[in-house]
């Protein structure tokens, strides 16, 4: 029978360790550091020649860095004659630039998804693409977690479904919203960003009804926090009680720090897709682990069983 | 007939311009900048729909983020129709890593290799590989010109030529060395390290004649300058009256900078297929440009001629 092994590259060790105990299994060893010229050098200590390889690693900042590794210790494993190359990335960086929305721009979440086959890998193992769309740059099989149900335990373990509605924060995020509603049993509300003229401030409708309600946002990820807590405002101002915002992929570049403590916001809950530095750990900011659920899908995968009911219908 | 539009990413404007004076046409506009969270946004700001474009970009550090510029504008451009896409590398980073040494180690140069393909690159212009076999990692047309004629030139102009004698710091540099002694019309000596108890400091012998000659060394790169300074020492040790240096490519990295000033070199002469920060442009380095040389290939390829002649036998 073929071994699974587990491999963490840099960017998430502490959501890989926590990965690793869910399957069962200890990290493999290798060391991932770098040459004083600042190349990446990738050892790995152990022999994995006929192994089932999952490597943990989020494209997130650094970026580049974190998506160089990725690619070297699969080009790594390949000569090693791993028997599969399973890719494990919480948070697919440069998700974002997945079309062209004007002319010569590059759409670089597909270049990413060409450099990882290139590269060698087999099978991806994602949680909440940007678009979905994005699983069919891939022409290996890719699996998709949702983090909505883990969002979902958070609220109703702290019982904060009670006179909920769940907000998305754009008509792109409905989807995600009607589902963190369906778990809470609450209904939904839209804020409908519009901007008048040009060179002029948007301005916020909110289409339902969130008055003496605690309004609870979702969104796949929030980077500089600009949308979120204006509209965490803007909900104040329709006579929301309180406001919690919620997201897989807490990505907090620039000034979303600092936003967030300015900001309405109660709480924000976010998942450990992304590992938080200590300066972005303020008590405003709740973190739910995905561990649990990907190291569940990894062992569905490697047991050829189907990774869906992890996170599909869990409430019914 | 097709427009030659060349441009330039961010590692090494100044030798762009360079190259594109040697051309003779204007830069192209394009901006290549960042989003907030760090991820590269690239906008190419005219048409270069039927172009034969050409990008210069060097995989110096920071490599990962200079890589991944490169494969970003070679997506953009090949979505935008350019008929050719040429890419013009001075410096190859993780030209090193381009074979297995140990076992389980990546080979990175030929990943780089099929990233490019992969992105769309159609030809590689390329100068002084560590390695030739890495001509052999790309399946595309590869021009490799020399840098080692440009540096001949700085030695002659200076009269550093009389009393010289061309000094290889390994075994591995031979045929470098014996190319520019070709030139120099001076005769080679050779570096011969050897250690000879484990943890045991290494001891340079030199093989040739160097006493009472100016001795002068070349490499086709300079990283932590550890090599080379120690072979400088060495050479003095064995009565050279004195050492001159040069290589390619200056990366210089670490305690480069530091070890040259210390060490008897007195002058080391590099080309600017590297940019060099402020920081490292010290009174004991001198640059040559290889704008010329690169404009002048450009020219030949765009003219489907040959680029050998530009450096092969130029002094017969
Ligand atoms: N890292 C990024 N940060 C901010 N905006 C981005 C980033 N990457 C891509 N974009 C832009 O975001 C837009 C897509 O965002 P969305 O409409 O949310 O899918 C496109 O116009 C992209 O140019
Ligand atoms: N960026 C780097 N800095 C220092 N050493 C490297 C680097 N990349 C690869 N190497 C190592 O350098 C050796 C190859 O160097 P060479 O013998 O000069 O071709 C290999 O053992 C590599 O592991």
């Amino acid at each position: 029978d073929p071994k699974l092994k587990i491999f963490a590259l840099n960017s998430n060790k502490p959501l890989a360790e926590k990965i690793a105990d869910a399957v069962g299994v200890k990290l493999g060893k290798t060391s991932v550091d770098r040459f004083s010229d600042g190349e990446i050098r990738i050892n790995i200590e152990e022999s994995i020649r006929g192994d089932q390889v999952y490597i943990i690693q989020s494209t997130s900042a650094p970026v580049n860095d974190n998506l160089m590794e990725l690619l070297i210790m699969i080009d790594a494993l390949r000569r090693a004659s791993a028997k599969t190359i399973n890719v494990v990335i919480p948070y697919y960086g440069y998700a974002r630039q997945d079309r062209k929305a004007r002319s010569r721009e590059p759409i670089t979440a597909k270049l990413v998804a060409n450099m990882l086959e290139t590269a060698g890998a087999t099978r991806i193992l994602a949680l909440d693409l940007h678009a979905a769309q994005i699983q069919g740059f891939f022409d290996i099989p890719l699996d998709h977690l949702m983090g909505a149900p883990l969002l979902a335990d958070y609220f109703l373990n702290h019982h904060l479904d009670e006179d909920a509605v769940v907000v998305s924060p754009d008509h792109g995020g409905v989807t995600r919203a009607r589902k963190l509603a369906e778990f809470l049993k609450a209904p939904i509300a839209i804020i409908d960003k519009r901007r008048p003229r040009a060179n002029v401030a948007e301005v916020m409708n909110i289409i339902g009804d969130v008055k003496g309600k605690r309004a609870i946002m979702i969104d796949d990820m929030i980077d500089t926090a600009g949308t979120i807590t204006l509209g965490a405002q803007a909900l104040v101002d329709a006579g929301a009680t309180e406001v919690y915002a919620s997201c897989t992929h807490p990505v907090l570049s620039g000034p979303a720090i600092e936003r967030i403590e300015k900001s309405p916001i109660k709480k924000l809950i976010v998942t450990d897709s992304i590992a938080l530095p200590a300066e972005k750990q303020i008590a405003k900011i709740d973190q739910v682990s995905v561990g649990q659920l990907m190291g569940q899908a990894i062992k569905f995968i490697h047991e050829n069983k189907p990774v869906s009911p992890l996170f599909k219908n869990r409430f019914h």
